[in-house]
């Protein structure tokens, strides 16, 4: 057994990775800056010699022309107008918050343009006094604001058959992590005079119908969502983006990522699923038995390393802070363990701080890398004790035919070069 | 003396708010809108009945065009070309992250356009190895991830002669939360070896500089910064925005928002402040008894109501979640009280999850509204018990030639229309 220490280590000194690594000093590329740093004749950069810009015409800022590589891709060209999905591009990204502009998308009709005014949520069924909302209402109620991811349950879909060589943004980028800001379900359903059933509020389903052309509809058992599910209005600070809901969208904590219906136009309390087509034809997985595994709603725990991580190159020997994503739809992280030769040992990641119920987390490792070919994964474990598979066992469980719901440890190979390849 | 409960209360149920307020029912607007949904014949949106906009071409997203209004603003033109500021429209925000092209902007030499590949941070001065660092060199080192507001230590200055009139846009908006990623100052000091002085790590100053045009320094004492400070290249998960310092930046949490200089490119160890411009023509302040306030780094405990807010205006008599954000450059935040009555009496208001440390804190209470003229108001205790102070008691402590670090409790007026007003 791999021996794990029960805490996270603090980050080894300037010391400790020096004498890990042979240190950042034994690289000549270093050293050479050093050298020039020990005699500071500095060049004044042309842009300290003129005055900048002023304060933007345009007033709502956009990120660097120099980062105009990181933005949402496509996995594919989606063959139906309007069914698409675009990704976040995690190798490029730090911390655990999702920028607005790089949340991924996924639609089944394309995009509406809602008029906020004129949008209506209606919330009808199995409720004493059905009603419709417009949006000032659902502002002026009890507001709760949370950070938690979400992640569509086909990320990751193409390691199923084995490593896809595509980078991260491509396998792992339906994969976004925001503050959402909202009313709590608990509250509207208080608001519509509670369930009209004799068995009280936690025995029903309900469905919840998105205002796209594809009017998405999937059904939610309340035992499992009441405590925790948000309709909400903003993401990271202001009103959803359009291609995120606006201007409103379910949020249920660790579900799929389908399931927290964008657009969101009415909530219906019924007594059974109600068997739509995103829940008959798709978000259904087919087991090897032949059985199909429906409502499959919690996204397990999973890991991935995004730096370094597949286009990222190593340039020098020496000390990299492994660095990745960790999550679990099952509560917190506990902790995350991380292997740098396939597998054979593990380390204890360091975590960003306190894991947050449903949320990323960041964590690092140390490593030294002394220009030998090597396999890099992460494994993580959440606060059910649950661990994520490799993908053997996932596969021995599922089987190949499912498109959904894959977990598995991933691995990133790095040739001697310092080529990093999903292979 | 008012009796304050001790622990935050729940949000009121359904029930609760109507008996509190003659209810939602009560108001016809919403009488009318449950008549419509008891009988929901509801005409499908023009936006259900057609496809929506496919995945964007150009992938980096962008608010809604219903939002066009949510953007920052400047409190008046700026007589210098490139001095300037403009302030997040804090009253059209929800939860605590600041969207990143909301973030108040803050220039001395306007926004430099730096070239990342080409930037450089030197560290020197009393450090054994001076050395410069590219940005690549910093990414490889291990980082930290936290969330922290910056505040100007200008900001709310508006106030110091009574109320300017001004909505909380341009009262208190030169405030932002964000997640920031960086390497911890510690950690960098260690690269360079440490201190060469013989008193230890604790005693001395740091220098930092930018690389605008402006050359903007501030001399921060290391004792009270080493464990916290950062050098950062990333805020809410992607690279810094040009105008908040790209591609480099200190922070300081809880201190005044110049000290966590931007597009920085030097840190130099010295043994005593070095009297920079912008600490003895800017940014220290004068006494009533003719004194300077110099090096008043910490932003003091502050609160303020965003909504209902100056600008906002109350449509029906009823029920209000009166919301707001508290904070403080010494800690987290305790508890926040909230009076409608003009500081008569105070009730707690509930915080939206555990307050962080030196980060936004969303708060919310309870109002129903009469439609009689009122003041509501906030105040802030932290977590070493300091509470926010009156203007009355602050003007006493500092008197009136300040420009800088104005906390007190800022009030809004509303009259029997429904109209909210900085008066």
């Amino acid at each position: 057994m791999t021996k794990i220490r029960n805490t996270s280590p603090n980050p080894p000194t300037s010391r400790g990775r020096r004498r890990l690594l042979g240190g950042l000093a034994a690289s000549g590329l270093i050293a050479a800056r050093r050298a020039g740093a020990a005699n500071p004749t500095l060049e004044v950069a042309p842009w300290s010699r003129i005055p900048g810009a002023p304060i933007l015409e345009h007033p709502y800022g956009l990120p660097s022309l120099h980062e105009s590589e990181v933005v949402r891709r496509s996995a594919r060209t989606w063959p139906l107008p309007g069914s698409a999905s675009s990704m976040t591009p995690l190798a490029d990204l730090y911390g655990t918050i999702t920028p607005n502009g790089l949340v991924y998308e996924r639609h089944h009709g394309g995009v509406p343009d809602i008029d906020p005014d004129r949008h209506r949520l209606a919330i009808h069924g199995l409720v004493r006094e059905p009603k419709l909302f417009t949006m000032d209402d659902l502002v002026r109620l009890p507001s709760e604001s949370r950070i938690h991811f979400i992640e569509c349950s086909g990320n990751t879909g193409s390691e199923w058959n084995g490593p896809s060589g595509q980078p991260v943004q491509l396998t792992h980028g339906l994969l976004s992590c925001c503050e959402w800001t909202g009313v709590r379900l608990s509250t509207l359903l208080e608001e519509v005079g509670g369930l009209s059933t004799s068995n009280g509020a936690r025995g029903g389903w309900m469905l919840a119908e998105g205002a796209d052309a594809a009017a998405m509809t999937r059904s939610l058992p309340l035992e499992r969502i009441l405590d925790r599910a948000l309709v909400v209005y903003a993401q990271n600070g202001e009103r959803l983006r359009p291609e995120n809901g606006y201007p409103l969208r379910l949020i249920v904590p660790g579900f799929e990522g389908n399931t927290n219906v964008k657009w969101l136009r009415r909530l219906k309390f019924v007594d059974a699923p109600l068997q739509t087509r995103e829940e008959t034809s798709k978000y259904t997985s087919l087991m090897a038995d032949g059985t199909a595994r429906q409502f499959a709603f919690e996204m397990d725990a999973k890991s991935v390393i995004t730096r370094p991580s597949p286009g990222h190159r190593l340039t020098t020997q020496g000390y990299y802070p492994i660095s990745g994503l960790a999550w679990s739809g099952r509560g917190a992280i506990r902790k995350v363990e991380v292997s740098t030769d396939a597998g054979a040992t593990w380390q204890l990641a360091r975590l960003d701080g306190t894991p947050r119920d449903r949320a990323l987390t960041r964590f690092q490792a140390d490593w030294l890398w002394q220009g030998a070919p090597a396999a890099i994964l992460s494994r993580a474990t959440d606060s059910t004790g649950y661990v994520q598979p490799t993908r053997e066992a996932l596969v021995a469980a599922r089987g190949l035919n499912s498109q959904y719901h894959y977990n598995a440890i991933q691995q990133w190979r790095i040739d001697a070069s310092g080529e990093v390849r999903n292979a």
